[in-house]
């Protein structure tokens, strides 16, 4: 909920920070050090715009100790300034809280349980079986198939699709059109035609997960597609069948990851990386934007693959190059033969 | 519908294998050899699992006749298990038949005609002058636009889209979020602005195609986008307006197909694959991961571009050096005349 | 609307174009040089297509004046045929308009302003605050967040979520599926674990933008994410939080920009493509499919990464090569040294 204002000294006690200066002081939002105005909070997390500290309109600062002498207004202090302003944010948040309880037009099976403090926005559309723990809020035009068990304090905004048996664990957030527990992709061929394989498994999403609008994660063959405690999912992912996404492991948008491979913990995927089926990613991994993982990758570090931009017309060069590249490679070897 | 259960004798009728041991024995769902109890059947399809056989706690297994030898269960015999276990995983698909009949909460324009059998869940939206096939199930939310055609047995997972006048044969899976006729992307550039060209055409999407969750078909500018029958499509995928994919081809999640090309019959396409506009792709052919194609592939084969994963520092210093691939390899060939 | 039919006269003065030949005759349709027949009205844009104009079976084709020579039906002269076509296309566009007003199964909150025309479809959701202008049509089950701004002849196909504070100016359209306004992808490290960045800031979407189905457009952390006038946005693009696309932008599918990345105007970016964070891109730049930039790019031109499509055994081998390429230089220039 967006609060009309706080004091610094209301900010400085929800965050874990020290106020220097008038704590009396009434806030009303959050900006960029550059924009901000009387009444707005900022913060200095990245050293890069420490040289807008000093001239600064807002009327506090979120800072570091080491930052504080060269702060000329009040100032929130703590030692990782970037958390303080993560947890400041969520204070001033304009998304207005839903109202409580199941909206009249919302379609809930008489089946379904939901706990104490509940809401369904209209036109949303609870299973057979569903059930749902306290506080927890569905978006309207969301759909909820049979059976979904959805912990408490999630937030499924709007246009949600959580097929049968889905299970979701606590204080997750759904974005909209992201879609849970569709079919992987299971075809048994024969005759130069494929056969359905129902998939017959599920999706467990453990808690404190986020989920990109329009990222899809799709059911298991056999077992469970997993995604651990922590993990941030960007918009327009694919995670196939039985896939298992590790503890606090980041992905950044449009990434695939394909069916039965494992990531590891910890790991920073970038965007629109692609991920072979049946791999193992260890923890501790860094992707870069774009990269094709095509084997396992055993040691934590930073990989990557592709190409860099250049100009067409010189790219254009070079890839003609490439494709020769490993006759060039054995010319190169017969020269330093002949040498 | 989910079983609650099956003698191994019902199944090995329902999918085509000879019983070979207890075919009175209680079967109520599948697992893989590692994991499965008493009660449940497997199958050896990949060779790399055949020593888990042995160890098996399944109730049975289905097999090739060469591997029955090693199986110490029951065991249903087939030529080819794999179709077997996709056989027998429908016999245990936990998805509930919808009810049958038009929710009162659906809206259904009084000219749309439904075959009988056909479900509508509570929050479709259904246009006029839609005609529906026998037993096809429309899921919640879904919206079906004036005009459209569905066959006989289809099932639109929960939102849906179909856009005005599209036609769907029979016996079509579309998961929840796919999008089927939105405008193809066709602007006339005029002055440094674009003229927004209609989308006259339509949709065809024949028999047996599956379409998966969150994937785009986008309607022809003129005639029609076509996808043949048995096509399958994973999660995420575009095709563009014109595009027409061959029958019985299969395309990963991710990929985008650009106007006006021409994919062949039984092709394999993996997943972020990227298809340039106005090719022709033959009949056979298979793209690894991440492909672009930019000219047409007139040959079955397969094909691939990009680079492989590795460590970034090592990355860093070859992608520098690819940016002078050109001039490297011209002061190769200088160095060869000189020698 | 699709019109029944118009004389060649009719569509002579809506696009702008001179009649010779019969100006009465009438026309129903559109069709491509080769396909096109009595009755219908055709085009001549691309000169690859122009030995297809003697042949044609349409009444009446589009032509340059330089073409009019060629044309032995009747004719529709003007400059630039393919904005002639544009133009033609729209007035045969077979979209019903939608019935005005709201629909007693939309669910409208009553803050919510509607202005003179605006149709909200079956389903679809309004909330508190909302403004919409004259004309504007909100298709089925779209979900309009609270306190939006919409303006007027804008078109929102089914199925769209807009959410909370968003401003969308006039004559925009957006396809199903797209999400505009979810959080952008911001958390702060926090011993292992990552804290949530409330986004505060909101979505700004200019007059004359399209935006296609499934496609993503997140809110700001702080201040807005912009699409400027005239941007066209094709399906399942992600466009990151505090990202501005500049005017007339043209935008092909899959492509993600992340976060804070500034991308002129007058540029085409190819389908697939992905830009890095914190990049400024110039006016008029070109980037070929599924090309990745992750540095400025400062004046205009063609770019482009990634290596050509090949057959896969040779693609091996330059794939093998390419890892050890910075290697292979340094041979290069020790033998260069040599000789």
């Amino acid at each position: 909920m967006k609060a009309s204002t706080l004091t610094l000294e209301e900010i400085a006690q929800r965050i874990g920070a020290e106020v220097h200066g008038d704590s009396a002081c009434l806030i009303h939002g959050l900006a960029t050090l550059q924009e901000a105005r009387a009444g707005e909070l900022s913060f200095l997390a990245n050293p890069n715009y420490a040289r807008f500290l000093a001239g600064t309109q807002a009327s506090a600062v979120i800072v570091s100790p080491a930052q504080l002498a060269d702060c000329r207004c009040s100032a929130l202090v703590m030692k990782n300034p970037y958390v303080g302003y993560a947890r400041a944010s969520r204070l001033f948040d304009p998304l207005k809280p839903a109202a409580s309880g199941v909206d009249a037009r919302a379609i809930v099976d008489q089946t379904a349980k939901l706990a104490e403090g509940v809401s369904v926005a209209a036109g949303a559309v609870i299973g057979a079986g569903v059930e749902i723990g306290a506080n927890t809020r569905v978006g309207p035009g969301c759909i909820v198939g049979d059976d979904v068990r959805i912990g408490a304090d999630c937030l499924l905004h709007g246009r949600v699709t959580v097929y049968h048996q889905v299970t979701i664990a606590d204080r997750v957030i759904v974005h909209s059109g992201a879609v849970l527990g569709a079919d992987g992709f299971g075809f048994a061929p024969e005759a130069g035609r494929f056969e359905k394989i129902a998939q017959l498994g599920s999706v467990v999403i453990e808690s404190d997960v986020e989920i990109g609008a329009n990222t899809t994660i799709d059911r298991a063959a056999l077992g469970n597609t997993v995604i651990r405690e922590g993990v941030k999912l960007d918009n327009q992912i694919q995670i196939a069948h039985n896939v298992v996404i590790g503890a606090n492991t980041v992905i950044a948008a449009c990434t695939g990851v394909s069916g039965s491979t494992t990531v590891g913990a910890n790991c920073m995927i970038g965007g629109g990386v692609g991920i072979a089926g049946h791999l193992n990613i260890a923890d501790g991994v860094h992707l870069t934007g774009m990269t094709l993982v095509t084997h396992d990758l055993t040691k934590p570090g930073v990989y990557s693959s592709g190409t860099a931009v250049e100009e067409n017309r010189s790219w254009r060069k070079n890839v003609a190059r490439f494709r020769q590249l490993d006759q060039w490679i054995r010319r190169l070897q017969s020269l330093e033969k002949r040498s």
